[in-house]
């Protein structure tokens, strides 16, 4: 790298940090961007500062926001009889994007993994069953993810949840839509057998 | 994208005009950016500004460089009598990496394309010519690319220099070398077979 200036190969290396962003990536970003107009990377830096010093977590259901609670939280509008359990911020971007879900959200950050040393208490369970004891929850949809670990954090809410009265939901699994039945992994067509329904 | 704060959407935003990053990518991006120890973020943020702020031109070959004449340039070790013009400085880059060559370079800052409004005033052919009236040049490669731009430019700078007693030299094109001959394509393969050379 060192046929570059010091200004990009610092920058390079910065970039290449960054998830999915190897050498060669990022020394085609640090390019872009010395060429870019003065203020489209000025605005760029501006904004990772901007990032970092106003986004922090909803004190209720723990997605990020920029305000106490977050406009979820906050919206009158949403059922707040109904708590959608999530692992991260992304998964619960990707319910809101697909429009379908009119709740408030629970969010976790991240899934039991006694291997890797994530107990019950690394994530935010406590926050979780403190929601679960306020009046007006009737259901609480679980979220997480499909694999091990969200299987399994799910297992575990519902096992510490026998006695309420509340409703406890899993999201479906099965073939996606539009999904050609040919790529399907056996373990989603394991899946989608077994929860068929009459039509 | 209004599940996310204000703040975020913005990085996501600017991340996405860099090259090869669509909208998914920016948020995967900006996500990390976020959880990110503070420090990380705020250097990512600094090398930016940096980077527009030092960076400049070579005044002799137009090389990327944070000092009034690039390092290779400046170095007396190089030789002076050859000159490899490149389109830019990652093509300068790749060569560097390579260790092939010692002399010093011609960056035009892109090639002949006509279809695309790139005339010869356009990339920094004067310039180059300027350069090889000194006395001491004794060779010029040509390693513009090997598309039809980069081709034309090679035509173009070997017909303005008719008259020199400069040699005038292209890059070699051919099969990869370690390259799978089944995977080349057929102009590569084609090429190839034209400058083949007894051994």
């Amino acid at each position: 790298m060192n046929h570059y200036p010091e200004a990009i190969v610092k920058l390079i290396h910065s970039l290449s940090t960054l998830p999915g962003i190897g050498k060669k990536t990022a020394e085609r970003l640090a390019l872009h961007i010395l060429h870019a107009p003065d203020h489209e990377a000025a605005s760029l830096a501006a904004d990772i500062i901007e990032l970092k010093k106003s986004v922090r977590l909803c004190a209720s259901c723990f997605a990020l926001t920029d305000r106490e609670t977050c406009q979820i939280c906050s919206n009158p509008g949403r059922d707040k009889g109904v708590i959608c359990v999530v692992e991260n911020p992304a998964d619960m971007a990707a319910i809101e994007k697909s429009g379908a879900f009119s709740g408030l959200y629970h969010i976790l950050g991240g899934a039991l993994s006694p291997i890797d040393g994530i107990g019950p208490g690394d994530i935010r369970l406590a926050e979780l069953f403190r929601r679960t004891r306020g009046n007006d929850v009737r259901e609480l949809i679980l979220a997480t993810r499909t694999n091990v670990e969200g299987e399994a954090t799910a297992a575990y809410i519902r096992s510490k949840l026998t006695l309420t009265k509340i409703k406890i939901t899993r999201i479906a699994s099965g073939i996606p839509m539009g999904g050609d039945l040919q790529y399907v992994d056996p373990l989603t067509m394991q899946k989608a057998m077994e929860k068929r329904y009459g039509i």
